[in-house]
């Protein structure tokens, strides 16, 4: 009998890496060459198992594994696309670990349902600037008319791009009918972070997808000479920035959210005057949306008590946000079990960037995924990595999870 | 009998106002014609006094009223060269209130002591970045090699430039022979500050130049995942250059000095990854040499300090400095009884910007200024202005400072 084989799963990525990457890393950037054998390689990974194989309206490839009951199935979502000279397990690590728990569900037989192994279409968003085009699609929260005009830096429009693969951005969301009988999801992922590293642990629960408040805040003063004017008589937009910059890291942690202060410009922005003007970005994140909602409260209002005792203005500007997607709290159970039964030991954390997985569960689809430790806390870079014992303990605690979620969702 | 005539000076700075101004502001940038229409205009209001007219070989103007002991020189000094779109009073006020002071005197016959006002050449530094040229090339602190390969945003260099003068910058420091006999050298020039408007005083004593130090510090932490990385686990470069910030507003506070971070800069500088440079300009200026070092350790200590909480690197770069410059004491006393005599009330402050008195007070000739009141501490600017109430009143003190140091020299 055919039992899981993670070793292949390692052996299948260092193939792929040295199919898609160059000195420099990754380079399988969505809708392009090489993307295309990446995915070519895929399918020829999948050619000996009996399962179907296809590729819907927005791109995405879909590997089917039919269950005595077709009524109801089980998705496990990754990416083959990278970012431009990218890391060698960012999304791919979870398409092939799925394929790998697809091996060992069918050499067992039929599956009580149907399972399926999602490859999405364009998660990075690296070629056009907008990310999760794949699964927005079958989520259905995509614009269309949105992305059909983006346009990539050689000036080719996100239509004209996938006219070559024979779509229409026009008909991305019939991929819709690709999950209508979807009843979990799981998405294994590295973490890209260094909570696992630092807490010395291999994997991890995730419960959610963080919620982001986006701003830019401006602070106005006065332009003073820096010789002539008393510190009393000043009018100091920077000090606007340097007060609610230490402040965001106290709301942070009050909340236990994220807060982060990226960017800061000042004019006039010479060495002999008192800044007239002051910029910075904030961006928060919290998994709870009433923290979420306290944290961008309190940043507001402790800005406003900054310009009142500096003698100078504030205003903001939104430049994005979105809510927190919290995972399915059965899911995160088995999860954690699956974690305990592989490790020994799991921890739970919650998501700061974004995945497929929120795509999936902001539409109401039981969704949960799991963390691999990453080392140096570093994606999206050629050294991203992760040591090989974890990703071999990522494929057994995936395929485990994979079977409790089967039995829940057959169970329904 | 020809007595003062303060209300002439505020005529004739109004004349000069309307033959070299247009809608920006003041247009006597130095070595440029309509400084040469100032400086015309100028000579022609001395005309008709018993006195010499000269240039030195640093393009400086000296009006000299020859006294009965001609050993021994009162100089008072003002620039009529301004910046582009500059005020109508910095610089060509002190020279015309000097000019109406040399009138009162001449009209009274020959003094104990010759009398000199001086109109430096190229105070402002506006066209070649160099400020203090006239000045530093008669005190003989400047550089002739320094200056004279200096360019202009056309590409023409000071030598080129002042040959048009029949002048030669390697002979510059000839000037320094006109200042052989200076027993004392009298400023007056506007506050360019808020200092006295704030305190609702016409005119002030200026107790010196403060000493400058200014450097460039950069923090050095780490770029990480604004989502991904929690608050414990981030080097935030930008902790550095808030918390120092804050800092040298205690520093300042606690000194009586001041200090100004004017410019900030962060690397990568993008609303989603934790700042891994930045950069911060820092000035501070004291008009005691020991609490200007001491400001300048504490920030140092200080920032060593936070690096070490913050987990990240400090590094100062110096980007220029000078030591103060304190008046003369008995110099001190007169101005303040002068001011006294005209205003009733006084104070006594230090400079912040630079002055042409401060190349005379450095090389040990006794040396004073006077403050005018400013409105809303603007200068350097079409709005600069004064109300003309305080200007009649400091062509009055100035004349009374003026009177009381003819009598201290000739004493000597």
């Amino acid at each position: 009998m055919s039992a899981l084989n993670p070793q292949r799963t390692v052996d299948e990525l260092k193939e792929l890496r040295a199919l898609t990457a160059d000195e420099n890393g990754a380079q399988r950037v969505a809708w392009t060459p090489t993307w295309d054998k990446a995915r070519e390689w895929m399918k020829s990974k999948v050619a000996g198992l009996p399962v179907e194989y296809e590729r819907d309206q927005a791109g995405n490839v879909w590997v089917t594994l039919r269950g005595k009951d077709t009524s109801k199935e089980l998705l496990m979502g990754g990416h083959i696309d990278s970012v431009p000279n990218g890391g060698w397990l960012d999304g791919c690590l979870n398409v092939m670990a799925g394929i790998e728990v697809l091996r060992r569900i069918a050499a067992e037989g039929t599956p009580p349902i149907t399972i399926r192994v999602v490859d999405w279409a364009d998660e990075e968003g690296a070629r056009f600037g907008r990310s999760l085009v794949g699964s927005s699609a079958a989520s259905g929260t995509m614009n269309p008319d949105e992305v059909k005009v983006l346009k990539d830096k050689d000036g080719i429009t996100y239509a004209e791009a996938v006219a070559k693969y024979g779509l229409s951005v026009d008909t991305f969301l019939q991929a819709h009918d690709q999950i209508k009988n979807a009843k979990a999801y799981l998405e294994l992922h590295i973490e890209q972070g260094p909570v696992l590293e630092s807490l010395n642990l291999p994997l991890g629960v995730v419960l959610g997808t963080v919620g982001v408040e986006r701003h830019g805040i401006r602070f106005n003063g006065q332009a003073a000479h820096s010789g002539s004017t008393p510190m009393n008589k000043r009018k100091d937009a920077l000090a606007g920035v340097s007060k609610l910059h230490l402040e965001i890291r106290e709301i942070a942690n009050r909340h236990q959210g994220v807060c982060t202060v990226g960017k800061v410009t000042t004019l006039p922005g010479i060495v002999t005057s008192v800044v007239a003007q002051a910029d910075m970005t904030l961006d928060q994140r919290h998994l709870d949306p009433h923290h979420l909602a306290a944290m961008y409260r309190e940043a507001v209002e402790y800005s406003q008590k900054i310009a009142h005792e500096e003698n100078i203005t504030v205003e903001w500007t939104k430049l994005w946000d979105i809510h927190p997607i919290p995972f399915h709290p059965a899911l995160i159970e088995m999860c954690d079990q699956a974690i305990m039964e592989t490790a020994g030991v799991s921890h739970r954390l919650p998501s700061g960037p974004l995945h497929d997985a929120a795509e999936m569960g902001r539409i109401g689809i039981p969704t949960i995924m799991m963390f691999v430790q990453s080392l140096y806390g570093i994606s999206h870079n050629k050294i991203e990595d992760t040591k090989e014992e974890h990703l071999l303990m990522c494929v057994s605690a995936l395929d485990k999870l994979a079977s409790k979620a089967i039995a829940w969702v057959a169970a329904q």
